[in-house]
């Protein structure tokens, strides 16, 4: 374990091992967006330190864009390589470090450092694409069972393609922000035409998002072997969903108004290198084989625990969902191998998410759709209320952490409230 | 019809009617983007027009980014608003009328004008999200007929929604850019397990997209009765197709590398006030009737005809459509209304394609899966050879103009070659 002399609760997402990164401003200042990391509850601000002088030493230096943390996404960041933003991430645990020097200059933290709760956090990446993947079994196997065939869930190409579809990029929201329940069209049980209206079911998904970090030429493949250079960090994604006007949108073009309302993600973009300690063993893929450009070698998936609670308009809590990252049968550099096997173009910033991520067990199901079975087993809330779906209200929260070792590595939240509909 | 000082051809796209927006560089300065109008055959640079004085007349013009023009993308000028962007339509349509002064101003002349053979076109806008619609009834019958119930050939959500789905925008690419056949899975006819390799059934789809040209609030809706003021213009769109990728990939989160590795459009766009004279009505929506929110008022069609052509690699051309735009169930401002009902924020410069744009008979049908019907009835080529669906070294082309009284408003071409595959 690493020892910070800022100070680090035991339970801390943010331990001096991790050093994630992304967009702030100051209360006192909310217009002034720039890059930042945080260790335990203290957000640092990386522009400052590179003015201070303290990435200096990097080899290439000279070559550094000298506002490149200055800037409303990590976007500039992201592209200086991952020479850099490795360089970047060493020297912080260094001079964060018990012992070093930085503690004692006190002109210098005046300026570098803010406690969390006095800034605002930004979505940490402009996003130009957006992807949804599809890669839980269980979370395919169970939506399935519910709306197709029970005896063959799993559709025949499940099991040979990574699945996925574009999303909407500019309705992806930073944790904390608020959700307007969408209106649209649904088509009511037993009726031949649609009603227009508030969505009745809207629901979370509990997932993972990676985002892109390199660039591949337009007609170019990137392999297996090749895809985490391509990939700088993680973030909790959740996929809203408005069930009922995706049934009934979504044959044969895929899901549209059901999704993009919004999606929130999580404000700390969690590296690679942070959960490099916490990679586990995927699923055999032997029956049926996979096709060889989607084989890969080493360990792929990551052991990163996952909750979902939901919080009523009083405060009251309850704990819907334990999965876990591991739960995942296609993996990130199989999904960024198949995204990119025809030639599509991936940019910095783009944004792939795992789809849900549902465990073996109803209390690993990662959307109220499959915890509930489509509303047939309500829950029951701390205040006695029952919930099929998300009501009026309802703030759900995603919260995710690898701890191994007595090292946990953390997300931070994404949360956000549900707020009515607007008047039709 | 308005008469030019510049040299204009009788079957130009580009009369002083029209006044598109694009983005050029002069192929001397390959480097060096910024916008542009054309006319006739002569590209006009807007940067320069600015400096030299002949927007100071706009009311706001102190309000406007001096450098609105020097730009790799339209997005700041659309941005400036309809007042402005109007403005200097305006405006160049009077200082390049036959007998203004401008004509005899050689030293200004020498810097605000190349000949259209002398640039480099690239993307006008920069694409935040790309949507595309299926919004032609025609088309979405013939795929019925194809792949599902010829009796019951749409599906039943068709008539009540402009059903649409996410695209993926970094692989949209400006006319002339060379499209690389994309590899990926197929499942052979009778087989059980996909096979892995370059796609067999290259298709076009003739479309034509919108520009986003205002935005809307996250949680705002957009009127059918406002929704023109949100799309700035149009271009001829081709949304290239892998048919055997998408037919094994599609289900059930719609087409993903079937469509993502690549999407064409033309170079100019034209904005909605050059279309004005070309209105039509729409057909009736009564049988079933549409839900209020997709309601409008008003000619919200266009006449604009469409053709597209298949130039073998030796340059033998063949016309294998002639399609229309009005021939379209669900027009823009339904499509834009239906977008933004549940709180999707548009973007300026978004691209909201039309999907294929196919007539009531086989010669108007907009994509080689439909004029050969799945590849039953090949199509012969001047040379002999026979097209089922593009070969390799084939160039599919797509014209569009409307035109009335004389007076011809054209797009310009949207042309694209096919490139082999890569090695597996």
């Amino acid at each position: 374990m690493l020892k910070s002399w800022l100070p680090v609760a035991p339970n801390s997402d943010f331990p001096l091992e991790n050093i994630p990164f992304g967009i702030f401003s100051p209360e006192s200042a909310p217009d002034e967006l720039r890059a930042g990391t945080i260790i335990g509850n203290t957000v640092i601000d990386l522009q400052e330190l590179l003015d201070l002088g303290y990435f200096d030493d990097y080899e290439n230096f000279g070559d550094i864009y000298p506002f490149v943390f200055q800037s409303e996404c990590l976007n500039d960041f992201i592209a200086e390589g991952k020479a850099f933003t490795r360089f970047v991430r060493k020297q912080i645990q260094t001079i964060f470090a018990a012992g070093s020097d930085l503690e004692k200059k006190e002109n210098e933290l005046d300026i570098l450092l803010y406690d969390a709760d006095e800034v605002i956090m930004h979505l940490p990446v402009m996003i130009g694409d957006y992807t949804d993947f599809y890669s839980s079994r269980q979370h395919a196997t169970n939506v399935g069972m519910m709306f197709r065939d029970p005896a063959n869930a799993l559709l025949p190409n499940w099991l040979h393609i990574p699945v996925g579809y574009h999303g909407r990029a500019s309705s992806i929201v930073v944790s904390c922000t608020d959700v307007v329940r969408p209106l649209g069209q649904r088509l009511p049980q037993g009726a031949e035409v649609p009603v227009f209206g508030a969505s009745q079911l809207l629901d979370f998904e509990l997932e993972v998002a990676f985002i892109v970090g390199a660039e591949n030429a337009m007609g170019e493949r990137v392999s297996t072997a090749d895809a985490e250079d391509y990939i700088f960090g993680l973030t909790l994604f959740n996929d809203w969903s408005a069930r009922d006007i995706q049934a009934w949108e979504y044959v044969p073009l895929g899901p549209f108004l059901g999704k993009n309302f919004a999606s929130s993600m999580s404000a700390w973009v969690v590296t690679l290198d942070a959960l490099n300690e916490f990679r586990v063993a995927g699923p055999a893929q032997t029956d049926p084989q996979i096709l060889p450009y989607l084989e890969y070698e080493g360990k792929k998936h990551f052991d990163i625990a996952l909750e979902v609670a939901i919080q009523t308009p009083a405060g009251d809590e309850k704990i819907v969902s334990n999965s876990n990252f591991k739960n995942m049968y296609w993996n990130m550099v199989q999904q960024l191998a198949h995204h990119t096997v025809g030639g599509c173009p991936m940019r910095i910033g783009d944004v792939c998410a795992s789809g849900t991520i549902s465990g073996d067990t109803p209390e690993s199901y990662g959307s109220m759709l499959e915890i509930t079975w489509r509303g047939s087993k309500p829950i029951t809330m701390p205040d006695g209320t029952e919930r099929k779906f998300i009501n009026d209200g309802d703030t759900v929260v995603m919260r995710g952490f690898a701890e191994k070792d007595g090292v946990r590595i953390g997300f931070g939240d994404v949360s956000g409230k549900i707020l009515p509909a607007l008047p039709l």
